[in-house]
């Protein structure tokens, strides 16, 4: 998907590909795919990219000490991206709402993202992301990334794999 | 070029794209061709492209009262770029120095830079950078960006247009 729509990566891209299934084991349905080009002390940029209709689930970015939570703007590459944030719920929701997990849904403001279009997402604003039908490619650009502080509506996530070491 | 790459771009991005001649009066020679995504207080993302041979002038982001200076993370994502920072200088320079222009072109560590490679210009490092026979287009992550206050060797060099009013 990152090819067809000409973004190029090195082989240590591909290697490094992130694949964030949050814990909940129906990856097709919530979750991620990424590759972060570079995360330092001042900014982040990643490259995300979701299957057809895979769901982003919702969270925030919280403050952290001086720092007040993490700002991002999403730019669509490829594919259509249906965003929600606090806001004002739209009438109706392109997005479907995973089912089994409608409890830890609770944002409804919709912003329809397709190539060439951004939004971006003030610290503190609940958020979540649904791709379109034929999946989306989206480059992140934004403040530090501190992915482990994240705070999921759904309590039963966890962001960073817990590794069972096998003693 | 951008869309030959892939990049999707809104009519109100073509309208915006920024033509920097830097008062020198030979585009081709010496510019840049940008369009910035977005820039705030706390990142910026732009997208550059260069024509062939294009070359962007030797020059440093100082630091700006509490802020340490622009940091910068080159992606290559079309072409070629030969890019030149502060240190060891290359045996063999694979750009060409724009003739008339040498006394103001004084760093030779050259990086460079194919689709999908990347490179992290720390503060205060001087650098220029030069597009291969094809062109390129990067794709820019950085901390704010106040272009205004970017230091160049060249002294000629305007890196914001002079406004003649026709009074």
């Amino acid at each position: 998907m990152f090819a067809e729509c000409g973004i190029r990566l090195t082989a240590e891209d591909v290697g490094n590909i992130e694949v964030a299934g949050f814990g909940l084991g129906e990856l097709d349905v919530q979750g991620l795919e990424l590759i972060t080009y570079v995360n330092n002390d001042r900014y982040c940029a990643k490259e995300l990219l979701l299957f057809p209709r895979q769901t982003c689930p919702e969270h925030l970015h919280p403050p952290v000490g001086s720092d007040p939570g993490k700002m991002e703007t999403f730019r669509c590459r490829a594919g259509k991206v249906f965003l929600y944030v606090d806001g004002e719920a739209a009438e109706t929701v392109q997005a479907a709402v995973p089912a089994g997990s409608e409890a830890y849904y609770t944002v409804f403001h919709e912003i329809e993202l397709n190539p060439g279009e951004q939004y971006t997402i003030m610290p503190g604003v609940k958020h979540w992301f649904q791709a379109g039908d034929e999946g989306a490619v989206v480059s992140e650009f934004s403040s530090t990334s501190r992915d482990e502080v994240d705070i999921f509506t759904d309590p039963r996530i966890e962001r960073i794999p817990v590794v069972e070491e096998d003693l």
